[in-house]
């Protein structure tokens, strides 16, 4: 009984540790002998007593309050065990009980809920003019927003580190709570990122930006453990946790802004290729257009046609053109609001819109030609316009193969900062029992 | 005691189910109760029994002959477990005795080996002009080989389950193997199919292949259980398993031939798509020609450009302008052929080569961008041309940006068997016990 019990019990913590979804029963009881699995683990009892800690936070965490009763119902482990382990997690302060609920017929039971409160993360979305922050508590609900815009000289790795830092104080000093209660930070880049090794490799949109260690510098600069991420990954998992493509295993995740990139999302996760550079699209060729080599430090073709700038100077040739150049309410529109006036039908607007759409759909069918997604969700400041979304969908239905369904990011501006909850969120969910 | 156990069990099962690796001990043993998983299964005792017979059966086929003593040794399973393990695998006919091993001093130890001949599976690769056939036995090892050129009037889909039928016959025939003995088949076939429910979408390169329901006419024509795969996704299996990218888990096979597409390999499995498109790569935009409207249903851009009829028309009009048209053993030379006179030395068949190596390096980047594999496997007729190869990856190495590592296939034109084969063999796996 025993050899084989423990060959179960290693497995089992290991399947418990990464699906945190069947529940055990009283491991205080299990036998111990003298099987040893490859690989060396502390003493199984603790380990058995952590994993059921764990699976009854996971219950508090997605049913909100209950009693003891009903977790051990929806647990599978019995009323001793759930109340042993509800005793540990609350001395680690990580549920508070809310009352009595509810009665049956006797004594109306009490109420325990998860502690949301006992700890909070952070995110950062690092841009190219102004770097946008949260604060969120262990639920993901933020408790505090606060942006600045960059100035001139704080676009090195080093000015925005200690921006980032004034801001995350900021954040704290207005909710009341203290920075060792922030117990990760998430911080997105607008460039190629190592995730592994926490190193953005390039930014072109920054000041100095290549191989900046940018997790230990936040590490040092916050003292809070620390996730780097680039911009737009950090926009799919937001659009994938809560936004446009919840629930979506395989989609594109398409920024377009000043720059434009891609987050491809794959069997549900982020796909960041061999050197971290998968959805570089802005570097995609296109076509019609002269060939071009390709050359990773100046502006990509795609980006240069369809990018913020881009469609400004085709709004601008027009204007020439029509001999409205001169006119300044018109010739310093942004892209956005070039599309806004085509909304209203200002046909030289309708124009440009065009031909982003024309440039846009081709992207977006390449992309649909080598990965087939169910979804493609159009975000940025440029992309995510509902007007250019209608127009590219039209644009590629009409073409002779089954494209991806295409819709506007829910989120906006919000979906990195929302990406970044989320994935501090999961890093520190293996440590809230520690 | 007993209810953790059975809350063990159900998920110790699914877990080996899932993996066959970790083995257990004597299940027989094991105390029954009253927890209920989720999903309803068989008695355990059986089930666990079963796992036990498919960890030493796994073991047989990874190692080799090996004595009960080295199974034990392996395993982790206790000297009687094992025992009763093989007799049962042993009544099945899934092993043999070998004789007697190198004794370490007192008698020398039965070998037991897997007996890879207790079933065999077959492969057919249905191309746009032949259909070529594997029957492998259990160890995936090929005994028999089979092929055909279609005749014109052959190329439908009745005709051709019938010459694949007819194949299959001819390599039990060749081999005396009773076809009831062939437990699977794998066909590849040259388009869009949705391998989930066994439809052939869409094969440009054969006559009247729309919506054509190829597993289930094969299954009835062969009586044979049977997976149908795109036949690009199948070479890229082929590679995977025991080619060029062998242990690499994100790689493109680039198919060049006929036709030109792609396998998507991701995390160590195909990516399929949404709609079971991926890798349509033939449909790519080329860079610097003209833009076209996409049309499913004619030959696509990079493919009329670079697929084997592209080339030789490039060949053709150099012959042209050089005045050498009309001398029929240049001019009916076939695109690898043209590569072979470039490898000679040959200025004109150069001018070919590079032509085509640009627009394939211009390919690859794009892939690159979007997925950023760690590898891209050249295959196909023209594809796997080791001068072209060269060629692509010098022009990809002087661009400025980090490319993948390119090689040719190593498996060429029997790629697409051995991926048909491996489906087949992991297919047949979990029944041969039942």
């Amino acid at each position: 009984m025993c050899i084989g019990l423990i060959s179960f019990a290693g497995i089992f913590v290991k399947f418990v540790y990464n699906l945190a979804t069947h529940p055990m029963e009283n491991p205080s009881r299990m036998a111990t002998g003298t099987f040893n699995p490859p690989e060396t683990q502390p003493s199984r009892p603790a380990h058995l007593r952590f994993a059921n800690c764990r699976t009854l936070l996971q219950l508090l965490r997605v049913h909100g309050p209950c009693s003891k009763a009903d977790l051990v119902r929806s647990s599978g482990l019995s009323a001793p065990t759930v109340s042993s382990a509800i005793a540990q997690i609350e001395a680690l302060g990580l549920v508070e009980t809310l009352g009595e609920g509810e009665s049956s017929g006797g004594r109306p039971p009490e109420l325990i809920q998860f502690k949301a409160s006992h700890g909070y993360v952070a995110a950062a979305d690092i841009g190219g003019t102004r770097l946008r922050m949260m604060l969120a508590d262990l639920n993901g609900t933020p408790v505090a927003h606060w942006s600045t815009q960059f100035a001139a000289d704080q676009k090195d790795p080093a000015s925005v580190c200690s921006v980032l830092d004034e801001g995350l104080r900021a954040m704290c000093q207005q909710t009341n709570i203290p920075t060792s209660k922030v117990l990760h930070l998430t911080a997105g880049a607008p460039g190629i990122t190592d995730v592994r090794a926490g190193i953005v490799r390039f930014a072109p949109n920054l000041t100095g930006w290549t191989e900046v260690p940018l997790r230990s510098m936040l590490r040092k600069q916050t003292g809070i453990e620390t996730i780097v991420e680039n911009d737009t990954n950090l926009a799919a998992v937001g659009e994938y946790r809560q936004g446009a493509a919840e629930g979506v295993e395989d989609f594109v995740f398409v920024a377009m802004g000043t720059g434009v990139g891609a987050g491809i999302f794959l069997r549900g996760s982020l796909h960041h290729g061999a050197r971290w550079s998968a959805g570089e699209i802005g570097y995609l060729g296109v076509p019609g257009a002269p060939r071009e080599p390709m050359e990773m430090h100046k502006t990509g073709q795609l980006e240069r046609m369809i990018g913020g700038a881009g469609i400004e100077l085709q709004w601008l040739e027009r204007l020439e053109r029509a001999g409205l150049r001169n006119e300044p309410e018109l010739a310093e529109l942004r892209a956005p609001q070039i599309f806004d006036l085509a909304q209203e039908g200002d046909l030289l607007a309708l124009e440009v819109l065009q031909y982003t759409a024309v440039i846009l759909a081709d992207a977006i069918a390449t992309l649909a030609l080598v990965f087939n997604p169910e979804l493609i969700v159009l975000g940025g400041g440029v992309g995510s316009h509902d007007r250019l979304c209608r127009e590219t969908d039209r644009l590629l239905r009409s073409a002779d193969f089954a494209p991806p369904r295409i819709r506007t990011s829910f989120l906006g501006t919000q979906a990195q900062l929302h990406g970044a909850i989320s994935l501090s969120l999961t890093a520190v969910e293996s440590k809230l029992l520690c």
